[in-house]
């Protein structure tokens, strides 16, 4: 069940020590599918009161973990990758992530990272993908 | 003069707000290559204790971009991709960037991390490049 | 008009001696999306007869620089990066680019490939995307 | 021994139509590193006379293939990734391909890709870097 999924995902969320620092949340998942959510504050700020570069890759590769431990459990990232698009300015940021195809050994996943504003308006400021290794594979 | 390089991306760093807070440092620069030092604490740490993937990357993001910008000046980051080779353990992380070509426009950087144990004994974890647009290009 | 694109893009892809030998084909073009062709033989093959990596690389990278230059015209890859997700093996193969974002001086675009069989099922082989420059930017 | 290394790859790249089509040949091999050369002709050309993408990647894809194959035997590539620093213009091209850590289920390896004049000097003009899966892992 998805309420239960989110659950699941937000106590492993919760267990990171830096997700709980940074302030990630996880807002909404679905076999294959999440979304996390970060607020916006000074200390995730570049030199230019933009998202930190950490926090774009980091929220990307998040989403795309979860998506990937939402269908089959534990895994560890490989390799990522992530395009910056725009400059990421925003009151909060939404990362959605999903998995393209999830193999024997390997998942693949990827995710966009929009900045929303005040007026709750919504812009694609980052897209970025994942090879993910399952656990034990 | 390397020393005012090293001073002079050492200011860089201090005026970003994250940089601060998780404790980047410069160690080292010379022209088209810095090293980057973070000491190892809880609140950088993923759920299993090993280095977030999000300072992994942002790490090695950020030894690409001084290195970029002691040759060319300002830079944005357009591409970022990161290897996981190994589970970045240690009591602190070294992360060496060095610029492989810069052009008129645009500038590729590739950078190593490092784990440090107490013995002082360093071992790879990740390796990465960038893709940076020189401002104003 | 779409068939003025899809004729201009034909033209383009017709100029180039590696898409003739090789066999690459326009199938279709709007805006900022883009279709290519190309029909299984052996001299595409690798060792266990799929098709070759050079091949995947190159569809995908074709197809995102040809929607990349239905809006923006003539551009330049910077990066590529592609994933293998299942063997290459099918009767022939069809890339669909399209732009994600096309700035002042950058284009970003994803394809996908799919293996297409005898009876006409389409399966995901490989994602990809690129990094463009627009030419005189 | 290095020669008959460098035997088995050939006979490996042999077995490939498309290798042998493109002209592909094995120049040099040692554990965990090899170098392939293309000559070039006027098919392996894109519209401008430049070596094509497919074939900048296919080289690059190949040689850290074959630099994995030295080491852990047959591999299957999931991720390359490409760096197109400069016109790839030249009478033959060399990729040297290189592992960089080879685990229990995954090699990374990367490869730069230079261009050849007629006075014999060499010219980085891209760069690159695989993940691969060693077969039966």
């Amino acid at each position: 069940m998805s309420e239960d999924l989110t659950a699941r995902l937000a106590a492993l969320n919760d267990s990171a020590a830096f997700n709980r620092w940074a302030g990630f949340r996880v807002v909404a998942a679905k076999e294959g599918e999440v979304e996390l959510e970060l607020p916006w504050r000074a200390e995730v700020g570049q030199y230019a009161g933009f998202l930190h570069a950490s926090l774009v890759s980091g929220l990307i590769d998040t989403a795309c973990g979860f998506a990937a431990a939402s269908i089959v459990g534990r895994v560890l990232a490989s390799h990522v990758a992530v395009n910056f698009m725009a400059p990421a300015v925003g009151r909060s940021f939404l990362a959605r992530g999903q998995v393209v195809r999830a193999g024997r050994r390997q998942v693949f996943a990827r995710a966009e990272l929009f900045a929303m504003n005040e007026a709750g308006d919504s812009k694609l400021v980052a897209t970025g993908e994942t090879l993910l290794m399952r656990d034990g594979a």
